[in-house]
């Protein structure tokens, strides 16, 4: 079944509460301007936003059965319950809402935990995640000043206030994050010696 | 060829400069210290203390050669300089040194980053290498105070300082270290349960 823009607008707000969905129509919002800013694709990236948190406010029980009925990655499930709304989401907007494009549900997949060789709108959106007008924690004004021209240095910050956050916490940190933010920082070398 | 402790205490020492030897003696008092306080072996810790950093001084160049003739853990190379040497002397301590005891070659091989799983004498002479008396960095005499006791809060706040330390420098992260914490933080929760 595929579902128009307006139609994917109120079935994905209906499963959140309001205060989540604003957060939503921000990083929409600011996936756009990102995609304008770092020559992305606003539509993509707009779709893509839509989708991100889709299972966000599932029950976790039901987010875990889907991960594990469908054996999608297996290694989340082990990390806490904060990651798996991501892969969920991804599945279902392919599965349920007939979503195909995989640039969107890679997107959608990796928007949390980022993935090493992010794409352009892999980082679009896991910015806009961490920067949509909405967010206020520390240090949410260096990213989006770094956001200003660069998608890699902002994501960067990014991923490292996550990081600094769990420490701080106590709380384990998902191995992926510290991948994704090794490859950005030497994606960002190579680019500053090959220039 | 197998050595007495006092023909390597002369070898090993004539491999480095006057002040990181003068570390290895540290980490070799401290070892030994941990060892008796968490009741480890103190003989099998200050030999893996003694052997630690025995590579640490060698050329980066011998280092690298060393781990791609001998076909050693491939994933260090991708990771910086810092990292090498543990491989490299363990590897050496056993070849070269005679040294046959796997416990004392693997608290020599995962002093730096650590494992999932690490045995009482991989803490051991891991933590004595964050806390032996010469080191001075922000937050050390908070994991000496908490090395009063216990080895695994003590050597969590080490990989958090560690990584804080990458994090700030805007080093790559070897994810090992990160799975070590992890995987210290949930043996402490299990432990917590069960107690």
């Amino acid at each position: 079944m595929v579902y128009s823009r307006e139609e994917l607008l109120d079935i994905i707000s209906a499963q959140m509460p309001a205060k989540r969905w604003g957060h939503v129509k921000g990083v929409m919002e600011t996936s756009v301007i990102l995609a304008n800013r770092f020559g992305g694709d606003p539509v993509k990236a707009d779709l893509a936003a839509l989708l991100h948190d889709l299972a966000k406010f599932w029950p976790i029980e039901k987010q875990q059965a889907v991960m594990v009925e469908n054996g999608l990655n297996p290694e989340l499930l082990k990390y806490g319950e904060q990651l798996l709304h991501a892969e969920v989401g991804a599945f279902i907007a392919k599965k349920e809402y007939g979503v195909e494009d995989e640039e969107v549900l890679n997107a959608v997949r990796y928007h949390t935990s980022g993935r090493a060789g992010m794409t352009k709108l892999d980082k679009i959106v896991c910015l806009a995640d961490y920067i949509e007008p909405g967010r206020e924690f520390p240090g949410v004004d260096k990213i989006r000043k770094l956001a200003e021209h660069s998608l890699e240095e902002a994501l960067i910050a990014g991923f490292d206030s996550t990081i600094s956050f769990l420490i701080e916490k106590r709380k384990t940190i998902f191995p992926a994050t510290v991948i994704t933010r090794n490859d950005l920082i030497t994606q960002l070398k190579t680019l500053n010696t090959t220039e």
